[in-house]
């Protein structure tokens, strides 16, 4: 397949330097890259296969010649310079939650619907990290035995928010061992040491925003308007890796054993489930790892057909730079781009 | 009501210092106090009312005189002493799983059942720590609108374990701070930074006996052996106060506002629930308090008559010795003791 010039917008984020480590641990056919972000980051350099590319201050220009933009800068900056992009001829990749819900947008997981990325004008939305990694998980097993409710409370890290929390998180654990007051300047409480209920706004119903993108953008992905869904998703004082407890019912059996069987068959997926030996997904083995991890698979006796699984993966790889990459990689390898 | 000799065994325990602590508060009618502990803890003392008490090493000849014996040191010590106690014609209330499922022994949450603990034929068992929370809230619901099928999912402290788990924890965060690996000693995995779906010991079907203890201990003390219950418990690196994502499916219709009325009108509930204004509950306030806190209340759409809580306590007070030291109140008050 021919080289393609890249562009990463918001290349200095925790997102979009994972998105250009991935470009060049996966190969990616680059001819050019371009890594574009904000005036703050002016001056800084990138590694990219070994040279150090400057990064350039974002702006209408930005985008002439591009063939491929990865967008992780916020949803702002995706519904400002996506249609520049756009309309300068380039895919946009974008990892934001603007253009997520919008029917005429794909939504793309490339295990579970890598297809809808073909039906694409010209924009394609990366989902969120929590629903990523449990679609992943999921689908398969949807595919044997359809499923009709998901009950799902995650564990989420402070990298998806980015990299001023990590260092919050790093401060704040300092500020109390010195027995000193933790502040807090990215989350509204403290973080070290806590677990927060809240991630994104909070909506009129009660639930987060975070809550309401897993439970929409599951259904969109899967293809199934009518699935029921409910989330809870929390912050915990973890630094890489989001973890999610998930309560599956299906339309009809399906054992630990058989669900056991088709996991460990599912791309992008690995099993660990030996509880015996103490093996099951941790967050800080699966940071900076590529499957979604997937391990306490058992039997659910208080509804029919149900299984609780436990799902592991890196919220920076698969929850968003890898995800983008895999989508740019299906448009490449099918020479729709 | 008369005064009583109070014995606390395993004293010098997080729970058992716990304990002492919340008679000596709630100014607990007690003659005489005697800390029973192993030969490890001989030598040492503990503040009651003023005084230091030396430790005993526990013995046979322990509860002579006793009247009321509070245990917490294990299933083993309570197994083997709680008979020789009750011999002795003390009370126990004991805070170990020993006899918790025996069916002669009573499983009390006084806000929920205290009525079964006039029953006791010499021993009354405290329930699990992760169970009475969630009991003590989701009770008053029940009784409005009878609670058809409950699923959990804990983030639990690491003091629910003990010192010595306090202790890793602290150590784990400054040998990875130092770039040092972090050593493990009480969990089979890193709890720095990290969350672990793994409490207590693995059974065959795949499931904890934590999670076990949370089925079986809820129907007993609802007195629904019928009910239908999943649960998944993770430890998190907290310290203090166990947090809880609990999606309840009932019989009727109850929706977020008649639950937040009858909550904040039940016994023992404190209901923080405004998330417009970021309040919620959170294990780092909590800590030190006696309520079971519940928030976010919210309709679950994914099934019928289903709401999602989110419940907080401090996993040592009401968790554990509070609930021990109300049992007792409620047998001196009802001159039962």
């Amino acid at each position: 397949m021919g080289e393609k010039h890249v562009a990463v917008v918001g290349a200095t984020g925790m997102v979009g330097r994972e998105m250009v480590k991935v470009l060049e641990q996966r190969d990616f056919p680059v001819s050019r890259i371009t890594l574009l972000a904000s005036e703050r980051s002016k001056g800084l350099q990138i590694k990219f296969r070994g040279d150090l590319i400057p990064v350039e201050v974002l702006n209408t220009n930005s985008f002439k010649g591009v063939d491929i933009c990865l967008f992780s800068a916020g949803a702002g900056i995706s519904r400002e310079y996506a249609p520049i992009a756009v309309e300068e001829g380039a895919v946009v990749i974008d990892n934001s939650s603007a253009f997520r819900m919008e029917p005429e947008v794909p939504l793309v997981v490339p295990e579970v619907n890598g297809q809808e990325a073909f039906k694409n004008k010209g924009i394609i939305a990366n989902p969120n990290c929590s629903t990523i990694q449990m679609v992943v998980v999921i689908a398969p097993l949807h595919r044997k035995a359809v499923i009709e409710r998901i009950v799902v409370t995650t564990f989420q890290s402070v990298s998806g928010t980015g990299k001023k929390a990590v260092d919050e998180l790093e401060r704040q654990v300092k500020q109390i061992q010195s027995g000193e007051h933790a502040t807090c300047e990215v989350y509204p409480h403290q973080i070290a040491f806590n677990v927060l209920p809240h991630i994104d706004v909070f909506l009129k119903n009660g639930y987060t925003k975070e809550e309401i993108k897993m439970v929409n953008e599951t259904k969109k992905i899967l293809g199934e308007p009518d699935l029921r869904i409910t989330a809870t998703t929390v912050r915990v004082p973890v630094f890489v890796g989001h973890s999610e407890s998930v309560n599956v019912q299906f339309s009809k059996s399906i054992t630990p054993e058989e669900a056991r069987e088709i996991l460990v068959e599912a791309p992008g997926v690995e099993v660990i489930d030996d509880p015996e030996r103490n093996l099951y997904p941790l967050p800080i083995h699966c940071a900076g790892k590529d499957p979604c991890f997937v391990g306490r698979i058992r039997e659910d006796p208080s509804a029919p057909n149900s299984l609780n699984l436990w799902i592991v993966a890196d919220n920076l790889r698969k929850g968003a730079a890898l995800n983008a990459v895999q989508i740019a990689e299906i448009l490449c390898e099918n020479k729709a781009i």
